[in-house]
């Protein structure tokens, strides 16, 4: 047996596991891992140099597919590079199986190169860390592996998903020679069942009890994916039971009539007559992070009575809305149609009239609609000079239906909140909302776009595009990925903000000017590339940009700071106009 | 008092410990940190958006001012940006102060942004982590952060230097009003007097009769700063005693004609006989870590029977070669300034000749002298076009007196010490052997140039160059800045060590070309730009590329990679032979 067939071998449990995508950085200690999945016939390898980058365009692949994607880099600060996609992985509950290669332990301290701690090295960022041993002549030690390889496997996939970290210290030789047999023999498979957390009758019938003795009940949801059965639920829901649905872009609960996407704008400086108005009875929230401080702010102001958190675990408290009541450990779709059904039957039964007044939504409705007539204003205000939100919204607009938008952080993805997208367009919206870090959306976007043949857009400002630009660097970009740059040459959301606007540092140690322009970075990356400044040019040229094409597109809209910030303090003198016209 | 008060006397306190240099990176988590300090009339401010640079900038200021330098960074991913410089600071002994931004801990798993776990997130490889409370309004809390800080700064300078980590938490507002003080407060300082190790006369006894037992007695020098006085030592050491100095070319023990700075050479693939005729009795190492293979190798397989080590601290053993019997708490330099005096004072005392004939010390520097040729001959031999090697040695050659030289992972430190350099030029040279990463060697050369009005002179292959080019991005470059870019369009290594160029995977997933060249960087970064592909245009453009300049200058030398392995196996031949004759 070839000394590292135990690692030849781990390329083909991960396959039959159904892994399908590796991501590598190169390295000589990582030379064996690498070798194994690169010529196994069923894993497809994308090599990035830079591990960050790398790092990121797993997670995007992962966030694309919804499947762990493997990641293998080198010993030494090679891993440390990994460690900013792991942290947003493990917030966003994103499965990422990570692979690390280490010196055997006894080298660490020992003055050798490329040699560090990196046993648990990823701290409380991972679900577990696995250290294999470094000799594989004992039996017990391939058992280990076989057995610690396919727990890691199978925990990325458990709810919650998230990142498995494996170090494997590994000695040398690192290569094969030339003639060595290279083979993956059978490999022994452990599966654990996935199981759905299931509330027992007497459980269920509290529930339906509290949601009949409410009057006012609201559904908020944080960041999900696109779930078109989750989306159904939630209309009927809202419909029939007059709950007003309130979501954000990244709830992946797009603007469709009846759901509540502006509530950035209209629950923005509420008097509390106006909020006590607003508030449930019963708050119902479920998904991940939630966009906005207004939205947050309203909730712990104007705390519900009763609120249930719906999530698929049980072992942590999420009370960021600091009211929480109830933790569901459910499915929240499986936990909302059930409830749904339920709730049909009890009023069937019972011979109930649905309510047809939906009062309570109504209310949220009417806020929500003048709150979109407001943002529409404000964009329309502005003349033909494009900032950066117009420049959103024009986007949006045109985006291909059922293509995949990438938000990245900060303004993009507060801009295309205000705005938002529509439902009929079945748009895919993501984020990296876990840390809400600008360090890696342009990477996570690139590995989005290599799991899927649709059109991803990613919205970026220019400070966190050119911290990522080696996304771009060292593997060619997939040809649907169309990144639209709003540069307007500084961290502008400082700008937008309160407190560092008002300080003399401003400009200096928060925007940090830097003068760049987008060309040169696309012209190395080979990717195509235009500029625009004004509505007509934009509008009239993004029918051709979200064309098919052989090559990735870079728009870069370039706007001025002044012009943005102008724009936003109108909309925020417009917003106490509504507030006080809302309040009447 | 303002609420944040203790947070504006940091800085003062910082300043009054001698910190002079911050960088920070924008936030506004974290704009109490960045106010307190960028409002402060003494400390001089640098600011980087990308946190992983502005961590290797301030380690390469460290690096080059010997004086901790303190970083600030907002929460969140940000924080994990900066570890690849963390790690490289711990086992390459830089002092660092890490002041982070946390969410108060109550935030954390709470969905909200930029909040992730980070108490002792830099787990064992920071000297120590301290996480300052988030609410001062006990006398105990602010007792504790006075007293944190100045442990903190004080640990950073102890030996073994290196960085310390305090974590921030901090509540809103974090920005003061428009006319709210800002004062910088009496702070109270605590020193931490500094102590030598001393050793006690029986055990220094035991010393000198252990080194008058020896006859064949070796010197072996690791990575140490530049140290005319240590130079000077050694120097003396070797011409009284016969004591070969062996030094690469980060030890900073520069060719002179008497230290052994061809190791690399001769050592490589050495018979059994001439092995045992350059083995030590007594190995005496001192410094950080030894850079090529063949002289861990050599002394490895031809242990001595006695090794001291000569180290500033007690608590662990370092045995890289396998053959320690004696760790030695010493400041290197002070240790044999006395171990000479006192072997001085002793043969005076017994009347005792020194014995001139030198053997071991002359079997030593022949063999040098024969490398040294076969270098030279290696490089004569090639054509016009250049290498990288003979571009190395034409840079080299040229470098200007006193200059600084930055050497970046992982073919320049090697090509460079295979060149070496002369003593006389007074060239300080530094390079990331603490972890020996290619992630952030322009960024370290850009914080050493910041630090000094000398040249500062970066070798760096084109991976570790646009792995790390966010170096030059978002702070002017320093003008003292000189590049050399060795272009040869992938990670070169991997074709010049065996087991990658055999393999079918070579080019795919371990060179992992490019097809980038620097012009556009260059431009982007506003700095000075040159092309060079023969040795003729180089030698005659090096006068130019070194005069000062009010702007820093990137030179891209474009090299093939199959010349390049060439000439590497060109090399490999002619050591065969030299071994040869040397074994004879």
């Amino acid at each position: 047996m070839p000394v590292l067939q135990p690692i030849v071998n781990l390329a083909e449990l991960l396959s039959q596991k159904g892994i399908t995508d590796v991501v590598v950085s190169p390295g000589s200690r990582s030379a064996p891992l690498t070798l194994a999945v690169a010529r196994h016939p069923r894993l497809r390898v994308r090599v990035m140099a830079d591990e960050r980058s790398a790092g990121f365009v797993a997670l995007g692949m992962a966030q694309q597919s919804r499947n762990p994607v493997a990641i293998i880099c080198t010993s030494g600060s090679a891993v440390y590079n990994l460690a900013p996609a792991v942290v947003e992985a493990y917030f966003q509950q994103i499965p990422l199986l990570i692979l690390t290669a280490d010196r055997p332990h006894e080298w660490l301290h020992q003055q050798d190169g490329q040699t560090i701690d990196q046993v648990n090295l990823f701290g409380t960022h991972v679900k577990r860390s696995y250290d294999l041993p470094a000799d594989y002549s004992h039996p017990d030690a391939r058992w280990y592996i076989e057995r610690s390889l396919n727990e890691a496997v199978n925990l990325c996939r458990l709810a919650p998903l998230g990142p498995v970290h494996i170090n494997v210290p590994l000695r040398e030789p690192f290569y094969p020679t030339t003639d060595e047999p290279f083979p993956y023999e059978q490999v022994r498979l452990i599966d654990t069942l996935r199981v759905q957390p299931a509330l027992p009758p007497e459980v269920w019938h509290d529930l339906l009890n509290e949601w009949e003795r409410n009057e006012r009940i609201l559904l908020a949801v944080g960041q999900l994916p696109y779930d078109p059965d989750l989306l159904t639920c939630l209309q009927k829901i809202s419909e029939e039971m007059g709950v007003p649905v309130v979501g954000e872009i990244v709830s992946n609960t797009a603007r469709n009539g009846l759901f509540i996407t502006h509530s950035d704008t209209f629950l923005s400086g509420l008097d509390e007559a106006f909020g006590v108005s607003l508030r449930p009875d019963l708050l119902i929230t479920m998904g991940h992070s939630f966009l906005t401080r207004n939205l947050k702010t309203f909730f712990r102001r104007f705390p519900a009575r009763r609120h249930w958190h719906i999530q698929p675990t049980v072992d942590r408290i999420n009370d960021s809305f600091q009211s929480l009541t109830t933790l569901i450990p459910a499915e929240p779709r499986l936990f909302l149609q059930k409830l749904m059904a339920d709730l049909d039957f009890q009023r069937f039964l019972q011979g109930d009239e649905d309510d047809d007044s939906h009062e309570f939504l109504n209310h949220w409705q009417t806020a929500d609609r003048q709150a979109a007539r407001l943002v529409y204003q404000t964009i329309a205000g502005t003349d033909a000079r494009l900032t950066d939100w117009s420049a959103v919204q024009a986007v949006l607009d045109q985006l291909p239906a059922q293509s995949i938008l990438h938000l990245a952080n900060s303004m993009p993805v507060r801009y295309a909140n205000l705005c938002g997208v529509d439902q009929s367009l079945q748009i895919q919206v993501s984020a990296n909302r876990g840390v809400s870090g600008i360090d890696g959306c342009l990477s996570t976007a690139v590995g989005a776009a290599l799991m899927t043949d649709r059109i991803v857009t990613l919205l970026v400002g220019d400070v966190a595009f050119f911290y990522d630009r080696n996304a771009l660097w060292s593997a060619p970009v997939p040809p649907n990925l169309r990144i639209v740059l709003l540069n307007n040459d500084s961290g502008h959301i400082f700008r937008i903000i309160d407190g560092p606007s008002r300080q003399p540092e401003l400009e200096t140690y928060f925007e940090t000017p830097h003068g760049y322009t987008a060309r040169n970075t696309a012209d190395d990356a080979r990717i195509s590339y235009q500029v625009c400044e004004t509505q007509d040019a934009l509008r009239s040229l993004l029918p051709d940009f979200f064309a098919p094409s052989p090559q990735a597109k870079l728009l870069e809209i370039s706007t001025d700071k002044h012009t943005n910030q102008n724009q936003f303090l109108a909309y925020k003198s417009a917003i106490g106009e509504l507030t006080l016209k809302l309040q009447r």
